[in-house]
């Protein structure tokens, strides 16, 4: 879970308590009578890892609901969030495959641990599962949203892999991509979370918003982390952008920003795949730092969203929530 | 789209009519402002061949309306045709990552065509379109029954591949798989579009029933034409499931009866992944011609499950629809 201020305990004692009950519900969903099912969702349960999703679901009906700590016994917010983190894992899962990831969260990938034709079945078994999940709520207006939503982040991905090796990729194809990849899904946290516990459509659509921006954030700093962290702080596989051709904000500052002879040096130093000479170009750049501020300036967009809405005194727990998004170690 | 005998015109015709406006719904469901994704949408619309799930949707809404060819005019029923055909796209696009295949419908494979990457996505975008597809009828336990569906064969998937090489899978684990796999996904286009259409309980579970004895049927048929089919007249690429260590009905047959010699010579020439071996020992087991049998039996059992219930005249198409599941050439 996030690591946040204790001064925020009146809420988040109650949201991790809810956060049991969402992996218990997640947990409930997958189960098959089938062992090899049962193993390999097993090990998918050990991916959870901050739970960035369920939590700004559960926060969100909170401050949709004027801070009334009850409507975290509302099992349709709490499938909800569990179908979110399920649509997360799903992506994580082949985003390994695609990835050719050995590490996630400290143990091994699925691909790795099996193969990548149990990889792919078993990403669609959570794909599936969350939208199974998703109807059992038994509002279909709420499922469509849903599966507009994953639409939006299939395309993401797809566009992506299309820009794979594209040095040309501009700052505004970058941002739609990971918009559409990771930040819809956010945003939805944030709205759909308010929605079903019966906020305005205001809050619904600034929650909405102000997680649409994190997701953007969040986004940009794991892309950091790809490019300068190491794999035992990160917990995972890192420099797999570079090694699939995959350009991230930090590249695409450098290559605008870049003299002709620094230019060339990173464009070779990107299509060779070598990581520590991109690295150095970056530094030389304050490439990576500028990506950093960019997305601070997320943060405070998303800040920005909910200033002056009634939010029954969540107002500081999200404000230190989108800092968290930026601020973290891995 | 399936031949069958024009005798059936009167209800063939209205049905061929419709699956184009299936189809027209497949396509504006998929469609995207990106090209890329466009293309991909484009290419995957020449995989569709027998169109045998959409088909039976729709036959079976008009047997549970009592034969009224009015109810294809409906657009609920028409979706849910689409749904399914878009969750089967989906699963072709997969397997065929699953199984390294090069051809699909006597065209190249996504897989082939781009690579394992996009086809994981693009198998993701089919799966994600086909439940918003879903939730747009707006039925919320319809979208529910869709979600068991699909959790179930992706189950079946993770099973098949939990036994490859597993030259101890038995009969029973092998009905239960294919089962999974691929017949409750035949049994829901049976039993969920005569629900659409307003047929009674009755009529919905036994057009269940006789879907999913269809889909094994197919699925046994398809098994076949793979060990014994020529990738130009079949249209995709065969010999897939010995390369990948699957073990279908023939070599189950083969080894359940054979003497101790034949046996070692089976289990050598599966292990060796010898395909002109294997299918040698099949012939002079007659193992492909059992297999076919049993297929035959599942024909039989679906004709059963709709004896004496009143399906408007459309029985006899029904029964015909039946049998050409099995008396096909690819």
């Amino acid at each position: 879970m996030i690591e946040l201020d204790p001064k925020h305990d009146r809420f988040l004692q109650p949201l991790m308590a809810t956060l049991e009950q969402v992996a218990a519900i997640f947990e409930r969903q997958l189960a098959s009578e089938f062992p090899a099912v049962e193993s390999l969702c097993s090990h998918v349960s050990r991916y959870r890892g901050k739970m960035l999703r369920p939590t700004l679901t559960l926060l969100s009906g909170v401050a949709a609901a004027d801070g009334d700590l009850g409507v975290l016994e509302s099992d349709d917010l709490r499938r909800l969030s569990a179908v979110f983190e399920m649509i997360h894992m799903a992506t994580l899962v082949h985003d390994d495959v695609l990835d050719e990831a050995d590490q996630r969260r400290g143990g091994e990938t699925v691909n790795r641990l099996n193969d990548n034709e149990t990889a792919v079945m078993l990403g669609d078994y959570l794909i599936s599962n969350a939208f199974h999940l998703a109807a059992t709520i038994g509002d279909a207006d709420l499922t469509e949203r849903i599966g507009r939503v994953t639409n939006t982040l299939c395309e993401g991905e797809l566009i992506q892999l299309h820009h794979r090796d594209d040095l040309g990729l501009d700052l505004e194809t970058y941002l739609a991509t990971i918009r559409r990849k990771t930040a819809v899904l956010v945003g939805a946290c944030g709205q759909l979370g308010a929605r079903v516990a019966g906020g305005t459509e205001e809050t619904a659509a600034a929650l909405g918003i102000f997680g649409e921006h994190l997701g953007v954030a969040f986004q940009i700093r794991d892309d950091v982390f790809d490019l300068e962290g190491e794999t035992e702080v990160v917990g995972k596989s890192v420099g797999r952008d570079l090694a699939k051709g995959k350009l991230t904000l930090p590249m695409i500052i450098l290559l605008d920003s870049a003299e002709t002879v620094t230019f060339a040096d990173a464009v070779e130093a990107f299509r060779q795949r070598d990581a520590s000479a991109v690295l150095q170009l970056l530094r030389d750049a304050d490439a990576t730092g500028k990506a950093i501020a960019f997305a601070v300036e997320q943060v405070e967009a998303a800040k920005s969203a909910i200033e002056g809405l009634p939010l029954g005194g969540t107002e500081d727990l999200l404000r230190d929530l989108a800092d968290s998004v930026v601020d973290r170690s891995h």
